[in-house]
């Protein structure tokens, strides 16, 4: 069940909170945050409330705030709250008679409304309307209006400007900060890091009214704000605006005070509405291709899975290589806004198939990463590129060393993570892999992708361990994705994606040799065993232990799992309101000697190569680890979606998927309130696209093979193949594909087992 | 007019807020701090609320936060913030139904008692009762009640333990944050800084109930606490009890975690009330001698003097020498818990005439600063000792060199004081004079007090410059305690008080040759060219401009104040709610260059050295600079009322008085928000006793000339004379002076003109 209420409207859905239950204050906070994948600024009231937590976080901005400290997406200055006074007594949601209050967010837009209804002690039927936005057509800009109208004549007095004495829970990154006003109109600060990184934040207000005096500007430590006074009379509706512009860089690359205030200027000319109508267009260009409709889903479905969008736009920086997708997007402190493998694998997905030039863009994030992955590689003895499990700005490895001291003991664990945990790299190749099948952009392959091949593949032959007695190669020591087990042998997901890395790295460059002799001598030249390498990747192949399954067709999650004990009261757990509930009854190396999973490593891996495994086989390997599995991560549930639909046990897989949707929206308001689950709202585009719809990538051709809900009559979407957008609509009884303009390049489908090459609409 | 009740009960005297007005709440919760001289701890509610702003200081934690930052006194991790739940529902004074609220400060114990009495949605009926005080038996320990009781049967959940996520307006002093539970009982952090400071606080909650389960500990990024459940029965009080212990240092001196643990279990063992008898019994002892008892003054009078003396206590670190006494004491953030001369002319007359030993250290604050003083001689081209304007910690300049950027140019002021207002040196001698005139301790100026002269005389001689041709010293371009006046030549105060420390100087090194020669040959191998500098301190006594009285009786303020213009409406400013509201209307330029002050430097100087000028001169120019002052600095009243009384004018005295009484007490909400005025508090006593009683202290008596207002019928003080402790009981008719014990030393008191050797009781 999900807390929110949903509408839909002029083609535009909402998701509504129509009561204040102050609760699920910090929740919604994250869910309904303004972000455009430049900015996430969260939906906190304008007026301050008791349980409120600010935050405003800007792509890229990372900080190491001490040596004791790791590097953590900066929680930028407020520009949201105001100071609201009516004929002087503040509004507040706190302490005001509410008399209505409706929150919502437009999924389509991420307009965020709210609308207040009170009484103050004096002033009686105030209403309060705000809206703002966080613009597509200008990523730096954030838009904010409140209107105000009251059935009294009234005297308003509104106190904003930046407040920057916000802070990561305690912790400040900016070193020192400056506060100016410009033109007595315009207030700046500019904040600086001890990196030589810097933050400004330039803001403007104005109205539909002309204020009863010139704003008083006033400075508070790290802050400025202005205060600013009108007159309205009784049902008429004064308007307030606030325009704020935000950039960062070092001072050599940062937008200079004169180009903002020629932005903020024009906002100021053209308004509000014509900065939302130009927001809207640029986002609409987004939503024509990115937009899944669905005949038979429910309202609230076709909500979820367009809540689950807006934020995959809003958490990635498409637009650049820079940087990369944050496990909490830029919503919240939580995770310190590093980068997982979820951005590979749970996130990438949507954008190889629809947006592929920004699967490229995080791709050569990962390519820049190579350096890092390469010293860390070095640093623990290995060769090639290990990369990090956790990354921030630089490629370099972010995963703390050690967790917080244990309450009791006193003594801070390792976090094995960082030093254990190695699939991500191989993660990165199957994405990598994945977006080549899907776009044959040979040319990134040449500037970036066989480099990452190359080393991707030197690192796994060093990181396996040849067993004489066996004559085999084994992975061993590892964390796989399932973080309750921990220092195993062979674990299924780890050595198979391992072996698929490599394979792709052996096929690949073997082939160059032949097939782009001249590309093949450079690397040959850069590494001079090249050949000796590439009959090590062989070897590996043929030697590498991939566990099969048993007589009872479990496939092993690693060679300990299957003997050892389970968890008695597991069902205590699973129903849970509080995720990982089971440390608090059993220690954690208690966990990790029982068959308890935070997430099924083994599902995962039929998510990822269904290929490998009978239907059989999957169906058993689903139902066995599920039994065993706590879902305590948000990536859990997608992934068994996408399995299940895979084998076509759609009603499990529907299951999964329902609760894969509600991950951000549901009832438990502990839930979220330091950041969206990113790589779950990944997961939903997946468990639509690639799980109902079965759309696989291959070297030679786009594979559909739907399974759709019983309720679902129809599904359609876009996917870009070779660069051609080509509309896919999947009926019950026809599967019909048009591609968007002439086709230039050969574009084939395999649909229910059957190839096609696509010239124009195909009705099947 | 004050804004808080007053009541006396018991021989107690308590402030009280008796409802709850929220634009009160940060001034309330300066004024109401609970300070034991080692730590304050604001005011602030229980239970978290929209306005507060929480704050705990500890004597002597500064920290530099970065480059651009200057030392500042630490604002520590919180231990009063509780989330109170009853029946799962909180307990907040901003959203409650409020059915009752008082809150009082006892001003003789420093406990506070808040008694809220509300209704939640479900459960009515509900009384909250909480105290606390910050111990002076141990002053490293606070305790903390909290009594609940309702009209139901309720469940109480209780989370409450350590924030460290306080800063200092958004700047955080702490690197690193260690967080513990030790025993499953103790919460504990050590915070230290990146410069090797530490500071611990520990922590332990106990009930009169037993809890219905064991109390759940978590973390929270740099905090710990606990989560505490009782059920209560309708109509029995329950109580909660919290207990903690602040230390700071560095990990060679700081109490480890087994002695601290040893103290709050036996602050468990013996419970809030016993704790506080012997709080209370340490207290009294300081009162015995401290409280001033008035025949005829009102009970709001006695309330604000005791007021004032509660707070000398709570802002002085009475039992080192390590610290001083900063501008807004252990209150708040402001001034950035710096040190003034606020300390030596303001604070320590009370310490020297009641507490001599408490001066004492005080004053050996200021020899370890010679360092420091010297330094800054140095740097500025002079010799000998140049006191800085603002210290911290060490004695070295702390007042930062520039201003906050100019809100609308973007150019940064230079901070004046720091390089110009040069009289602090004069004003730490003549402080340690007086305290050798009160206590004759030798000792002291052999160990210290001798080579401050010293150093102070040489600064002064090299800081004046000699003219030709007016054949005199001058000191040229400073600024005086009025800083509405700056880069002036001449300034009375200045010139006056280094003529009095040269003189000192002058007298008594001069003086040891002849009686302690072996000292003074001791000097004279330290200081080679003693002799040669003893005859420049002669030149500069006999040829240093000391501006007189003109023909209107006017002593110039400086060369130029009488030839400015007057600020035309003045009486605008000296009624505005909003100090130094001068400084919206006119430049800082333009108001240097007219007759206005903040404070009269001409008054100061009369209250110092009444001796130099007749009564129709002092009466002159009091009124003729009261016309020009607006009082903008809270020094400035107490100046004027002693200085009015010193000359018999006691209505006016009086009328100065009262505005001294009132200045972190009345009804202005914004004033006091950031700290007590420490000098005012300081101040008041100087009024009362200096002012009123006449009480001056010279080299070979006490004076004592009363002037009291005329509705006070008695006055009764203790002063500390040669060591020895005398009861003063001043009537209309009659004044007593009666020594607490045989008297060992010769004291001499000069009453009303005559001197007396003090043997047994005298009635005069």
């Amino acid at each position: 069940m999900i807390y929110y209420k949903v509408k839909k409207e002029e083609n535009q859905i909402y998701l509504i909170e129509d009561k204040l239950d102050k609760r699920y204050t910090s929740k919604t906070e994250t869910v309904f945050t303004q972000c455009n994948g430049y900015l996430g600024v969260r939906a906190s009231y304008e007026t301050k409330m008791l349980q409120e937590s600010r935050g405003m976080f800007v792509t890229g901005l990372y900080h190491k705030a001490g040596a004791h400290e790791v590097s953590e997406l900066v929680n930028c200055p407020d520009i949201i709250e105001m100071d609201i006074c009516i004929n002087e007594e503040k509004v507040n949601l706190d302490t005001c008679s509410l008399k209505g209050f409706r929150r919502s967010l437009n999924v389509m837009t991420g307009e965020l409304e709210t609308i207040v209804n009170c009484d103050l002690e004096k002033t009686k039927g105030i209403c309060i309307k705000t809206r703002r936005f966080a613009s597509m057509k200008n990523r730096h800009l954030i838009c904010h209006m409140i209107e105000v109208s009251s059935e009294e004549d009234i005297i308003v007095h509104i106190t904003t400007g930046i407040n920057g004495q916000i802070t990561n829970s305690g912790v400040t990154h900016f070193d020192k900060v400056e506060a100016r006003v410009f033109d007595k109109k315009y207030m700046h600060t500019e904040n600086s890091c001890d990196d030589g990184q810097v933050f400004k934040v330039m803001t403007v207000c104005s109205s539909n009214r002309d204020a009863s005096q010139e704003p008083i500007f006033g400075l508070k430590r790290r802050s400025i704000y202005g205060n600013y006074e009108y007159t309205s009379k009784s049902n008429e509706a004064f308007q307030f605006f606030k325009y704020s512009f935000v950039d960062t860089g070092t001072n050599e690359n940062i937008a200079d005070e004169e180009t903002i205030k020629q932005v903020l200027g024009t906002c100021e000319k053209i308004g509000y509405e014509e900065l939302r109508r130009e927001h809207i267009e640029a986002f609409d260009k987004l939503w024509n291709y990115a937009k899944i409709e669905i005949e038979g889903a429910t309202l609230e479905e076709e909500a979820e899975i367009t809540f689950a969008q807006y934020h995959l736009f809003g958490m990635t920086p498409s637009y650049t290589s820079e940087y990369s997708v944050a496990a909490k997007g830029l919503t919240g402190e939580g995770y310190k806004g590093h980068i997982f493998w979820d951005a590979e694998i749970f996130i990438m997905p949507f954008f190889t198939s629809v947006f592929p030039e920004v699967a490229r863009n995080l791709l050569q994030f990962r390519y820049k990463g190579l350096a890092g992955a390469r010293d860390k590689a070095r640093e623990y003895g290995y060769e090639g590129a290990m990369y990090p499990w956790e990354v921030a700005k630089t490629g370099k490895e972010e995963t703390p060393l050690y967790a917080a001291l244990n309450i009791h003991t006193g003594k801070a664990g390792k976090v094995w993570s960082g030093i254990k945990e190695h699939h991500v790299t191989a993660d990165i190749i199957y994405a990598l892999w994945d977006y080549y099948k899907m776009t044959g952009d040979q040319k990134f392959l040449l500037d970036y992708g066989y480099e990452m091949l190359i080393e991707t593949a030197i690192f796994w032959c060093k990181r396996a361990t040849f067993i004489p007695d066996k004559n085999q190669y084994e992975i061993l020591d590892v964390i796989g994705p399932d973080e309750y087990t921990e220092h195993i042998d062979n674990n299924a997901y780890t050595n198979y994606m391992a072996y698929e890395n490599v394979k792709i790295a052996y096929e690949t460059i073997s082939a160059l040799e032949q097939e782009l002799p001249k590309i093949y001598m450079e690397f040959a030249k850069k590494y001079d065993d090249l050949e000796d390498k590439i009959s090590e990747w062989k070897l590996f192949l043929e030697k590498i232990y991939l566990p099969k399954a048993n007589r009872e067709l479990v496939i092993p999650q690693d060679d300990s799992f299957l003997s050892k004990k389970l968890l008695p009261n597991i069902e205590k757990y699973r129903n849970s309101q509080v995720k990982q509930s089971v440390l608090l009854d059993y220690s954690r190396d208690e966990v990790v000697n029982m068959q308890v999973l935070k997430q099924a490593d083994v599902v995962m891996l039929l998510n990822m190569m269904p290929h490998l495994f009978d239907e059989e086989t999957v169906k058993k390997n689903v139902q066995y680890y599920e039994q065993r599995t706590l879902h305590d991560s948000s990536l859990s549930y997608c992934a068994h979606a996408v399995a299940c639909a895979e084998i076509g046990d759609i009603d499990l897989a529907y299951h999964f998927f329902e609760k894969s949707l509600e991950i951000d929206l549901d009832t438990n308001y502990q839930d979220s309130i330091d950041g969206i689950h990113s790589a779950s709202l990944g997961g939903i585009w997946n468990c639509v696209i690639r799980g109902f719809a079965g759309v696989k990538s291959h070297m030679n051709y786009v594979e559909i093979t739907p399974n759709l809900p019983k309720k679902w009559k129809k599904l359609k979407f876009y996917l870009k193949v070779k660069g051609q957008y080509v509309r896919i609509e999947i009926n019950k009884d026809k599967i019909i594909l048009k591609p968007e303009n002439d086709i230039e390049q050969k574009v084939s489908f395999k649909i229910n087992g059957q190839v096609y090459l696509l010239e124009k609409e195909l009705v099947l």
